[in-house]
């Protein structure tokens, strides 16, 4: 028997940097809509003391060599502490055998990096032909992880980024100081949205942020902070709006993320959601023309994490 | 941060050698029927080709260090392959911060090490006084680990065992050739019934080996097989005619094991059940003479994994 992989944070962040992710995900999530993935639900464990949750998903593509548990944590008070608040691990168990393969030490890594990815791959099929300017709400790991990625999608370097603290949007501005991004701050998500034509909202909140009447015609967003049933970015009105509604998974839109909350309320139109794979496999379904209001919301499917670990660990075969 | 330990199988099996089981296991069911666990159901995932499933058990005990998440599988298959048919993991987070403090490359053994100890507690808490006979129904790993803890509980040496196959049942008494047990074959499981007043049955049958005809009264039956909707090893009359039915967890019986089989012919009065953290806490609510009929129904509960995991944790870093 094989013994089972370790690999480090350090080893995953080198081999991400010369694995192709767009296409590898977008193949995925094509599967995923297609049937062939067999993805149950998230299970979840939540902690009152100190506050902090944990996701655990799960799930294989049919044909594939292996099966993925995926644990990944959010604990905000580890900030005091020091430590990232995202946590997690994520192991490849063979789907003839069931032996352990590989475990990939990655402390949250991955599922950063393969929720930006599929930022990427819905701004891709949904933003409009000219990107004016991209609108970054938040600015925490995953609205700075937004700008890793941005240049394989859109040659726009027009950054406005909104934040809950001025220290908060200060921070992130240095952070890019040498970067190829033009970063202004938005002292209003009003102000934000008027000037921007994409955005992409990255908060934990669980209240409304963006509303109807900010929205210009033509905008694309993509919500990528709601994963529960409590969290909620945008004004369920928005969605009701919008001419197109993408969700990474349909069965978990209807217990989890923005389109949930816009059923609750009665906001949305069933006919106008179209799920990620369907969208990749026939991109014609999307965006019709520039004027359009487009919507992604992104709850995380199984997929991305089966995908993800599966070609760092292929990396590290080779 | 403290960098993950990766405890491998050697490391294991050494530690739980001087780890005293039976109290520690004791307690996690106590907790989990007061009401400090969480535990949510159990995920499941099923394979084809070849066939296999794997179950993921998560969950923590208030005020404890860790939670828990662990992966055991069964591929039926493997046996052909040279390898255990079980196959699995364990891993430990902080409650705190998420963090992941211990990965036990335990490649199921503490699953069937911690079934075996949860298997022995029904036994020091529901065997009749005097043990004339053990009977052990299956040949296979858990029938076998039965024998390497039944001491903790009776002095009882008089074994007989019933299998599929005569070369299975030879295998198993020649395992035990340099033991203090003595092993009989048994040719039928009417016969093995005849003989033994404690009964523990450790197959994945999916149509019922014991039936009530062949019960004798005083028997005591511990049922470890079915874990799953589809298995079954008792004949739903016995638990009907039983005088107690001890469940390791009352939810999990709705949707596995034999009390869940027994429900769906009606063949089970709520009123006789009970949990085992309840017995344990109070045991004069189990057996009351050497008259009557118990069984115990095991399922499995992620508190069992969680006390051995910490447990072996914490011996390696006394």
């Amino acid at each position: 028997m094989q013994p089972t992989t370790i690999l480090t944070l350090k080893q995953i962040e080198t081999y991400l940097q010369t694995v192709d992710l767009i296409p590898l995900i977008e193949k995925g999530f094509v599967d995923y809509s297609n049937g062939l993935a067999v993805v149950p639900p998230v299970g979840e464990l939540l902690f009152e003391q100190p506050a902090g949750e944990a996701h655990i998903k799960y799930g294989y593509i049919k044909e594939q060599a292996y099966y993925a548990v995926k644990i990944a944590s959010g604990f905000p008070a580890n900030t005091e502490l020091g430590l990232k608040t995202s946590q997690g691990v994520v192991l490849l168990f063979s789907q003839e055998t069931g032996v352990l393969s590989c475990v990939l030490l990655d402390e949250g890594l991955l599922t950063d990096v393969r929720t930006a990815i599929a930022s990427m791959i819905t701004l891709k099929h949904l933003a409009p032909k000219k990107v004016k300017r991209v609108g970054i709400v938040g600015t925490g790991v995953m609205a700075k992880l937004q700008l890793a990625f941005l240049h394989q999608v859109t040659d726009c370097k027009d950054i406005m980024v909104w934040g809950r603290t001025p220290e908060n949007v200060t921070a992130f501005q240095s952070h890019f100081s040498d970067s190829p991004f033009n970063i202004t701050i938005a002292d209003s998500l009003a102000f934000l949205a008027s000037e921007c034509n994409v955005i992409i909202t990255t908060t934990s909140a669980k209240d409304p942020l963006l509303y109807f009447e900010y929205i210009q015609k033509g905008t694309h967003i993509t919500a990528l902070g709601s994963d529960t049933a409590e969290k909620i970015e945008l004004d369920p009105n928005i969605l009701q709006h919008a001419d197109v509604v993408v969700v990474d998974s349909k069965p978990q839109s209807q217990s989890r993320g923005e389109v949930f909350q816009a059923r609750k309320y009665e906001c949305l139109q069933e006919d106008k959601l179209l799920e990620l794979g369907e969208l990749i496999a026939k991109p014609s379904i999307g965006r019709q023309n520039d004027t359009q209001v487009t919507i992604a919301d992104l709850t995380g499917v199984a997929v991305q994490d089966i995908m993800i670990a599966t070609a760092v660990f292929e990396h590290h075969l080779k």
